[in-house]
């Protein structure tokens, strides 16, 4: 341990230095970042997109298969995810962490590497933010700011019958990455010398520790002239977010089972494991894709798109929330979400 | 404990729900709250300040003397306090919680009560946040967003030579009332059936549990025309925070021991703890006051505001920071932060 620097030697003044060295500001509307009692922004005649989330050590994340830097990027992307899904750009993020006495600072340096490679992918500038000291373990909560206007922001209320459903991506792979992890992690409790199996199982696995935010989605479909109807990022599962958009929208939906994307390594696994594909797909959760609702007329321009799939379509709320399959059989699906308690 | 809820009847969405149920928006600037991805705010062309602050359970508060309710009020208050100290006015809040498995509906109800009151205080909108379960103790991590303009937002390096130094109220109350509440929990744990002693310890208990920001000041020296030159919220004790204007403002200062505003129950209270009062003045800390400069001019309006108190002035970098006592002695004071390691 002699080559790592315990975090009482920097103190919490030296951290925020450390920290703020790091850091270039790129954003226009940035006039102030970290080093005062607020940072200061100036988004001229835009609307504000503000959202927040907070991962915990030992509920959203484990350290034993998560290196610090996925962790960090991680962090940022999901925060990002929900600017995404307001069609908005994202623009400022503030980062509180609270780190247990065990954490080195070079620990919280590889944690920062990661947040700073999210913040310069995505080109969000980190503003401001709290580092303190937690008796149990890492916690992280992020704010993240984003850029939109009245014409531009989506809701998730805004689906209209006969629109069409679509989704960005692949689903239920991070779950089953997850899945992979933990029998890894089983796997060298029981046996410290052995090496983890991960070679066929790079693809799930880097969609858990590492997702990103369809960014590009929403850049791609601006280019176009698409502006979604209504929006939600699928953190939770496909199932669980289609009804938050049909619930505020007031409409119902039929999405096909034989339209649904997966990646064949995500499928593979599932059967590997004796889970049901489908499920993986509409409860998984943590695939961070999109899922979005379009006026029919944009059929054409999205039929072939390479990161976009049409789903369904929206129903009348009578009609519910339904899967379809190829035979014509209808199921009423149920919202699963993700309970954390 | 038949008449409390478990968490998990209730899941996170039905919590979410609650809470979203107590709130009235009240700021023009906000367009929608809790409910989507991310909120929505129309600053028009006013400038934001966002801070974001994070407090944990045995790191800044211990629930066996901390009603959760004023733990509420105060997680928003010290949010809001970094507002003021930006001569901005609060208007949005998000917040994020953290809770174990061994809290109960009605206990998060007591939080938010809290959470709301301190809302309809500050007029500040909870406009989102996040709701998860926490393997240790409770986790608050709140982001406050508030609204100023380039021509009044006061950074912490604006101090010139020749400047007042001033602070509002009174200073190391909040931390003689956290040595009290401390003592009353050893004295609780060695014999339960023992009744706290408080009844002369009222004022200072309560500004540990219950500090206000001061926005009444900041309303106040607006209404007057006084700008402060620089400011900052005294959170880490007023050395601390000396040094954060000096530092920044590249000016030194000099500040009249007699001069600093102390309530008699923390300088009775110092004295039966045998710690130095001056000690509690200068590096206690947590009592949210506010830390500004101003012109000289500004002399005669201040020199007998009720919650305002004249306590040095700014001098050349080159002199350094020092406290000055009557009989002319100067001493170099040393910033002693709150160290979180």
């Amino acid at each position: 341990m002699s080559d790592y620097t315990p975090l009482n030697k920097v103190g919490e003044f030296g951290l925020i230095r450390m920290i703020k060295e790091k850091i270039t500001l790129q954003q226009e509307s940035t006039i102030k970042g970290i080093g005062d009692d607020a940072a200061v922004l100036e988004p001229k005649q835009k609307q504000l997109v503000v959202s927040s989330d907070m991962l915990l050590e030992g509920v959203h994340f484990d350290l034993t298969f998560c290196p610090l830097k996925h962790l960090g990027y991680k962090a940022v992307a999901v925060n990002v995810s929900d600017i995404a899904a307001m069609n908005a750009t994202p623009t400022q993020i503030t980062v509180n962490i609270a780190v247990g006495a065990r954490f080195t600072v070079e620990a919280v340096e590889e944690l920062y590497e990661g947040i700073k490679l999210a913040c310069d992918n995505y080109k969000v500038d980190l503003v401001g933010g709290d580092t303190t000291s937690s008796n149990s373990g890492l916690i992280i909560s992020i704010t993240a700011i984003g850029e939109t206007t009245s014409e531009q922001v989506v809701y998730r209320s805004g689906a209209k019958v006969n629109d069409l459903v679509c989704v960005t991506g692949d689903l239920g792979a991070a779950y089953m990455g997850l899945q992979i992890l933990e029998r890894e992690k089983q796997a060298f409790i029981a046996n410290p010398d052995m090496q983890p199996e991960l070679d066929d199982k790079q693809y799930i696995v880097g969609r858990q520790l590492r997702p990103e935010a369809r960014m590009d989605v929403i850049y791609d479909l601006r280019e176009r002239g698409i502006k979604p109807t209504a929006m939600i990022d699928i953190s939770d599962g496909l199932a669980s977010e289609l009804f938050h958009i049909c619930s505020q929208s007031k409409v119902g939906a039929v999405v096909y089972k034989d339209n649904l994307p997966a990646d064949s390594q995500m499928l593979e696994t599932a059967v590997e494991f004796n889970i049901d594909p489908l499920t993986c797909i509409m409860n998984g959760g943590e695939d961070y894709e999109l899922l979005f609702t379009v006026p029919l007329a944009a059929y054409d321009e999205l039929k072939n798109h390479p990161d976009i799939t049409i789903i369904g379509s929206i129903t009348e709320e009578s009609e519910g929330v339904n899967l379809a399959t190829k035979s014509g059989q209808v199921f009423p699906l149920k919202a699963q979400g993700w309970s954390h308690f």
